[in-house]
């Protein structure tokens, strides 16, 4: 039997810095990147092609892309949300974009300003343009377990949209629990039914918010369900500043301890991982939610 | 098919208060085992029998339990690790005890002055007093997922000490992870090694602590193992003081807010558990690692 594999992508640079009060400069941020990618991570979410006034800790995306390293099998990854967001991306000489669909009508409508289906055109013509330009495009259903407008969210919609972007050409899908209340039942039953649903060659992602301390529990029920890759963050930053104790996306280190000591491996270095949190800290001027860096590593020098 | 359900132990009176600087009064003991009780919690464990000098926080065990109020449907639980301790729980008048038998030599030598073997044989002993004094013994088996001092716990001696104390008339057996290093797969092998070696009537109970961020993870893990039982904490108290933002038992609300929303019954009443934790932050004078009361319930109002 080969060793189970699954790919950690690091978040922290986008989804993760989004969601902080502080803003780090483009030297932190390609910094940042850098630590990730010398600790082993393959797959960097480095930027999101949005408005600069919506989301100002973006606004230096072409700048943090022009000062990152060409690393041999590393790739970057760029955030959009329409037609506009992936002209940027494209003009920056990205190779991999990551498209979002917001699952729930109302989320979407005010996230991305338009609905859920005109969201799903708009990937559809993306797609196009992508597979000429030769750029991997992927695709995160947001909302996949909860909508914070709408509440619940149906399964055949999250299947839906799968199915829908995944015909379109989406080389990944991925389900996003974007408010982080997802619990694992759920997640065995949505991945497994886009699991089963992917062509062959379609990965299947998942992302996760440990907002309600679910998110680890949801990444473990997401590995049994056949998963190929997980988003994660450096520290768990992200933090909701509307919730000053609730946690972001799920630390990496967090998940990397699970992962390797139930004999996965995600080719990542733990030790030098973990030594970078304190500096993760120092940039944000407070204490992240990660615990593996501040309990250590078990057995002691694994 | 019938709802699956399990059963919540409360552990923060004991376990949880046990870990924290700051010793809680008789009258606050009573306070917060009484709102989990008004929460639908039907056992507590609420005391431990060990030496004053060694656990200032637990000095006051008779008096907790002579001003606790008998709840019909509610057990008290005392901690118990040795002849000595039984005595004193048996004199008290408590209906179930709970003894902790450590599966590494070092670890038990350090904490219990005596092997792994030894803690077995005064077990033995226990059991029988118990049987003619009417009291239920449960079994703790400490350090199951590893040892601060040896390192990996191989599963065998685990095993053989959950036969040895179902043999010898354990209620109910739980594997510890004391130390918070076990991770999802040790879990399932594990307690699923338990749960087929011992006999029908004897339940399965599961405790972790959130120390590296797999808590709930192991939850939901113990759960998919047959877990009749977990032990859970309000608010996740009982953080090692050597690492300060380390958590210590998995939060009562959080692994309490994964079950429902998971369509697993526990009896608790998840808005009454999270509104107590602010309570708890109060009488301890800092947050605790709990995120569900900050972030909320979901859907509104569940």
């Amino acid at each position: 039997m080969t060793q189970r594999e699954v790919e950690i992508v690091e978040v922290s640079p986008r989804d993760g810095l989004q969601a902080e009060d502080v803003v780090l400069g483009t030297d932190a941020k390609v910094q940042l990147i850098g630590r990730a990618v010398a600790a082993g991570i393959r797959r960097v979410e480095v930027c999101s092609f949005v408005h600069a006034e919506r989301v100002p800790q973006m606004a230096d995306a072409e700048a943090v892309l022009a000062a990152l390293p060409q690393v041999e099998g590393v790739t970057y990854v760029g955030l959009v949300l329409n037609r506009r967001g992936f002209e940027r991306a494209a003009d920056a000489g990205m190779d991999e974009i990551n498209y979002v669909v917001i699952a729930s009508d109302t989320f979407s409508q005010r996230n991305q300003g338009m609905s859920t289906d005109a969201s799903l055109d708009s990937f559809e013509e993306i797609a196009t343009m992508a597979a000429s330009a030769g750029i991997r495009p992927t695709v995160t259903i947001g909302a996949s377990f909860g909508c914070p407008y709408e509440g619940e969210v149906a399964i055949d919609r999250v299947v839906s949209v799968a199915d829908r972007v995944a015909a379109a050409g989406a080389a990944e899908v991925s389900l996003a629990d974007t408010i982080g209340v997802g619990v694992p039942s759920q997640v065995t039953e949505r991945l497994g039914a886009v699991r089963s649903l992917l062509p062959a060659g379609v990965a299947l992602r998942a992302h996760f918010h440990n907002t309600r301390n679910t998110g680890i529990a949801n990444a473990y029920a997401a590995l049994e369900a056949g998963v190929d890759a997980l988003d994660a963050s450096l520290g768990g930053i992200g933090g909701c500043p509307f919730a000053p104790n609730a946690t972001g996306n799920i630390p990496t280190e967090d998940l990397v301890y699970m992962l390797e000591r139930m004999g996965v491996a995600t080719g990542v270095d733990l030790t030098a991982l973990a030594e970078s949190v304190p500096w993760v800290e120092q940039q944000l001027g407070k204490p992240v939610p990660g615990l593996v860096s501040k309990a250590g590593l078990f057995p002691a020098g694994a």
